[in-house]
């Protein structure tokens, strides 16, 4: 089936410590950067597939093309096997028609992208790691630490309560405590609010990971070691996991194929399905105390 | 309580065709500018509240602080009662620092916004009505037809059922039908998708709306009457169903009060938790039989 990917599962139901490891379906997630004319209009992190028609809504929403009958061709950059191909789209005017793309360009341009995020999903990867290199080993967490994160963010969601619609990040210590939480419509917002809270505390920083001397530079009971986020977790949030220095992340529900990539190679326990006592470990789940490496 | 408002909404429970009409809590959802030393880097659409933090945490993420001891002052920009206020705020660089943008600039700058999308939520539905207009009164569906248009989706979204980490949505026909179902890991890249594909089959386009004569343009069992999707409904979602002319928006859960506020001035019938057979009408009720206006 189109869109989605295998990866392996660490599973773990419940507190009878059993856990199983198998293949699970992940929904893939790559970047596809958008052009007119071979001018990059805007990057968007997207499920590969029907791209030609992602193209033409997103240039309609933005008021570049009226109809079809603007549109003289749509068509994937570069040659099959290539790597990255397939992750950027470039479409052209049809003949006597000119498309506008000043008015977004210095407003919508590099939707959704940022320094370490090329075009191709592998790329990205390697980019953000070779800045920000990998999250050291530990801490160690009991897995019902773990298990009950989301718990302890639904405690601390007052919004959610009322509208049901907001998402929440929560940071948490390697017992379990919250240091910070916040709420907010976007959950990468919550996620930014989170980490600016850790951030003005000084419990987090770009080099958190640098130890002084023998020490770690941050108390281990104020120490950030795991991100919660509501709802499904993607690239971007372990994204900023990783350059934060916060070990693991869990999730209510799925992560993405480029997150789990993510994750493997910068050494970031990624846990979703945080339900209820169980959890998925998709990467590194020898920080999850209970789960032999 | 902060980040949340009340907006009227016509609550419709089950097949008894009973209504009521009461105040609900929103998530509120406003666009917020963040700029380097006056030097704007991003536009995010967020739930007001700790911009500040929110403001740290990006600039962490995107590599252009490492630590708090970077940091001069974070305030929000202009004055107290000014239009618009407190949805941009200014970092500024600590004595003896420089914070380098330019490496965000021609990738992240202007995340999330449009050409439609200024810093000022009432700003941007006034900008947006300015270019589009008001969509056109009409059709009115079925209660029934609007009230399970989310378990079309569901049943439209076999990715969803493998991974659990998928959005959707669709286009339906004023009876119901689909015309057009697409998945995504970005709930924005999954409605583009469904309007790219009424593109292709010149079943939309920014003039939908105009007649030919005295009759429609496209038969009405081709028009795209309702736009679907799984999650929430926020500002882009409705901006998106606005230009493209489909005049009912349908959430599986809550909307924003931006979201709220342009489909109340655009005429585009807002609803929200359709499920089981109820919903929620946030805006123009009318179209939907049933609901006296």
């Amino acid at each position: 089936m189109k869109g989605i990917v295998e990866r392996k599962v660490t599973q773990f139901a419940g507190e009878s410590a059993e856990r199983t490891t198998r293949l699970d379906w992940i929904a893939v997630e790559e970047p596809l950067e958008i052009r007119v004319a071979t001018d990059p209009v805007a990057i968007t992190m997207r499920t590969p597939g029907d791209d030609a028609l992602l193209a033409l809504g997103f240039l309609l929403s933005e008021g570049i093309i009226r109809s079809i009958d603007d549109v003289g061709s749509v068509a994937h950059c570069g040659r099959p096997g290539e790597e990255g191909f397939g992750n950027v789209i470039d479409v052209t005017a049809a003949p006597g028609v000119s498309l506008d793309i000043d008015k977004v360009q210095a407003t919508r341009r590099g939707t959704l992208t940022t320094s370490a995020c090329g075009v191709c999903g592998r790329r990205s990867v390697d980019d953000l790691f070779a800045i920000c290199g990998q999250v050291p080993p530990g801490p160690i967490l009991d897995l019902h630490v773990v298990a009950s994160a989301t718990e302890q963010l639904r405690n601390a969601q007052h919004n959610f309560s009322q509208t049901g619609g907001v998402h929440a990040a929560a940071a948490l210590n390697a017992q379990g405590d919250i240091l910070a939480a916040h709420e907010d419509v976007g959950r990468h917002n919550a996620v930014d609010k989170v980490i600016g809270a850790l951030i003005q505390r000084r419990l987090v920083s770009a080099e958190s990971a640098i130890r002084v001397g023998n020490r770690p530079a941050i108390a281990p009971d104020s120490a950030p070691a795991l991100l919660v986020v509501s709802g499904r977790a993607s690239f971007e949030i372990v994204q900023k996991a990783t350059v934060a220095r916060i070990p693991i992340v869990a999730s209510v529900s799925a992560p993405s194929s480029l997150a789990i990539d993510l994750a493997q190679r910068s050494g970031i326990t990624l846990a979703g399905f945080v339900r209820h006592g169980s959890l998925n470990a998709y990467t590194h789940p020898e920080r999850i105390a209970g789960l032999a490496r």
